[in-house]
């Protein structure tokens, strides 16, 4: 596929952001409302701080790579309830005008403390916190979660399928399946971030810059009277960084085809980059184009391979020896099949002075405002974290939660996603190799601290 | 929880539809841009048809429950290129200024034909099928898949969950972990078709006109100095519809003090609406609250449950008797857990009056454009479906694709979605029982027609 390094370039004329949404505010639960209205009757004006962590990893994920921070953090930026909102709440007939009126007032005015996008998490530990007057805190829940639930999930399984393929490119492919266009944004992006090389979805690399290629469909194949006659097209519009997809009818006769197009192309100086297999089984489809590719001498043409692939399947292929040299990853990427959810929660930990916990059955939190530090052996790898009170002097290691919005204003804008993406490779070459074994990960070490354990055994024993 | 059937009663000052999408063509693979350039480089102006289905139903589904259309056609519709987009098309360096040029005057002009939203459909029927000059139909390919996949999946899982609930309501709880906010809206919109009762998420209220309710949630709870505390601020809040959590701390504990809630309200000429149930052994607890609240003479507060539920769970609460009364449904339902993909596939069936097919391994598709046609048993009942060629000039039963788009332009407005939710409840309902069974469907009978039949040996027999 072409590789489109450029995208982006034209940036500013888009929205550095995810879809424009109308009345973002509106983007709660109805409850969120109700309550806010029941602690604006309550005179509760006292600031609180949720928490944002994963309770157990899905099977099979040793880590998470936390993401969607910067697309939150715009929008907590941007928090406001606008006329036909505050029109639509006063029509549901339940809420004080006096309450709503105040609503139309309100912004987002309180601190973030989040871990880097790309940082890899593990259960229990906080991704974010939020610290607000409780109406404000409250009302973001919802908004909180969408956010970051759907992010993480795709860059801990791009990452997955990166690590599978051991260096060779893995392109994002799911804009068809993925769920909405919201959806297919945020995986090109998560997925880049994960260490994906590039995506296809062209609106991702317009709004987001995310690197974009592609190929050729099946359908683009069938519109011609023959196989042969659809690749000579296709080189003549493409002579440079052109793939030919083979495998529409009988896949190595199409790769004899491709090698005629191949030849065409280098009588005119241009050379073919490669061929895509998209179907059938490709660890002997791969050999076999290999085979009838290095006999014509076009060693340095590439099998790109895709459908239906994973990091289960990548490892396999590769495991066995398949000679493809780049993975087009899509569906099961951008819908995380094999763990499509996270149980990812916000809960309250500190309100008005008091550190707080739940103890519904199954799903106890810790209580209080929290640092995570993750200490390093000395060749760097990371040994250990300490799951900790915020306001515990030091624990050994490194901070993982920085502060990142103070007063509802950003502490810095957002950083390049290429350079979030870097720092994310670092930090996720920084964990053992165990832990990042795709089907049998060994479990991370997390402790809590003596003084969050002893803050525990207190709340809980206070709680009437 | 309150409802709030005024919902949507403001909706004209809002977008009928979904988020708004700059650059929407934008939203396409890179390689239907490069193949619609090759198509423009060839003269290749005839028309193509593109058939939409779903090649094979996910396990334990026997029916999908088809949707997203409404939204489809609003996109293409609107469907064009900006001067930004072109920019950014051209920052690639790898399109033909000239056609960029041509691209920017380019409008979808095409016909759809399509099956109504809420229609069951079952594997290689079509959903939809596209009729336009090929370089349109390629460039909406993704497009459509994206608009279609994941409605279709979140309304069958629905259907699914309000079959179990057997007459119960069920509630769309899943903004939070929906993957995206245009997925939430969709999901809202989807379930609610499916025939769920309502929505937690204000958004799909406002812009979509999907009734909502709510409850309240744990932090609620906490920021109280007591549960006491917090139930009576809430019903003084919200004296007339009102639901308690009563899982935060000790479930039956909670139920007791909902009882002095209700006690309280009741005392001010106010009825306490109900309890939810979040966590824990629901079957036990829902009992004990049952219990507790006859005792005190409640038996009109109704008993909500929710967290973690699907189709199956609510299936085997309700056959070993759990009096639960409601269903808020979230995170397995927005993201079709257990199933969270289709096979669905946008196939080239015909071009420039040729028809096509591709024989790919595990992936042959069925020629030319098509009709579905349904027969019914004499109670009604479905009984089996004719996949035929469009051009056929009948078969048995009823036809189920209708021309909505003609030119480019809609060939009607948009049907109000209770009326479409209406019409999906009455199709489904038509299906036998066996096909609806939630574990182990029936198959429902698909046959070929001849003429289908004998146009696949031909097309497969031409193919060079």
């Amino acid at each position: 596929m072409a590789s489109a390094d450029r995208a982006g370039a034209d940036r500013g004329a888009f929205m550095a952001g995810p879809l424009t949404v109308r009345d973002a505010a509106l983007a709660c639960d109805l409850y969120e409302i109700a309550m806010a209205m029941s602690y604006w009757r309550e005179g509760m004006r006292g600031d609180a701080t949720f928490s944002c962590f994963v309770r157990r990893l899905p099977p099979s994920r040793g880590f998470l790579v936390a993401a969607g921070l910067e697309d939150l953090l715009d929008n907590l930026a941007r928090f406001a309830f606008t006329p036909p909102g505050l029109r639509y709440l006063a029509s549901l007939g339940r809420f004080d005008p006096a309450f709503l009126d105040w609503l139309g007032s309100l912004r987002f005015t309180g601190s973030v403390r989040a871990v880097p996008e790309g940082t890899p998490v593990f259960a229990n530990e906080p991704l974010l916190e939020v610290t607000a007057p409780i109406v404000e805190a409250q009302l973001v829940e919802s908004l909180v979660l969408n956010r970051l639930h759907y992010p993480t999930l795709v860059a801990t399984k791009a990452a997955r399928c990166v690590d599978a393929a051991r260096g060779r490119p893995v392109i994002e492919f799911g804009l068809r399946r993925a769920p909405g266009l919201d959806a297919a944004l945020q995986a090109a992006r998560s997925a880049y971030l994960g260490g994906a090389a590039s995506t296809s979805h062209v609106l991702a690399g317009a709004w987001l810059g995310v690197p974009v290629t592609g190929t050729m469909a099946h359908s683009y194949v069938s519109a011609f009277p023959s196989e042969a006659e659809s690749f000579a097209a296709f080189a003549r519009a493409f002579p440079d960084g052109c793939y030919l997809l083979v495998d529409t009818y009988d896949t190595l006769e199409g790769v004899r085809r491709a090698v005629v197009a191949a030849q065409v192309l280098a009588a005119a100086g241009h050379r073919l980059s490669g061929v895509r297999l998209d179907s059938g089984d490709l660890q002997e489809l791969s050999r076999g184009a290999r085979t009838i590719l290095d006999a014509a001498g076009l060693t340095s043409v590439r099998i790109m391979a895709s459908g239906g692939l994973d990091e289960f399947e990548i490892e396999r292929l590769l495991r066995e020896g398949a000679p493809i040299d780049g993975f087009g990853v899509g569906t099961k990427l951008d819908t995380s099949d094999d763990a499509p959810l996270l149980d990812m929660a916000y809960k309250l930990v500190r309100c008005d002075g008091r550190d707080v916990m739940k103890l519904s059955g199954g799903k106890e939190t810790w209580p209080g405002p929290k640092q995570v530090w993750r200490e390093r052996a000395e060749d760097g790898t990371a040994a250990r974290d300490t799951l900790a009170l915020a306001d515990e002097a030091s624990a050994p290691g490194q901070p993982l939660l920085r502060t990142v919005m103070r007063h509802g204003a950003r502490c810095r804008s957002a950083p390049p996603l290429s350079e979030l993406r870097e720092q994310a490779l670092g930090m996720r070459r920084a964990l053992p190799a165990a832990v990042r074994d795709p089907r049998a990960p060994a479990p991370f070490p997390v402790i809590v601290s003596q003084a969050l354990a002893a803050r525990r055994d207190e709340v809980r024993a206070a709680i009437r």
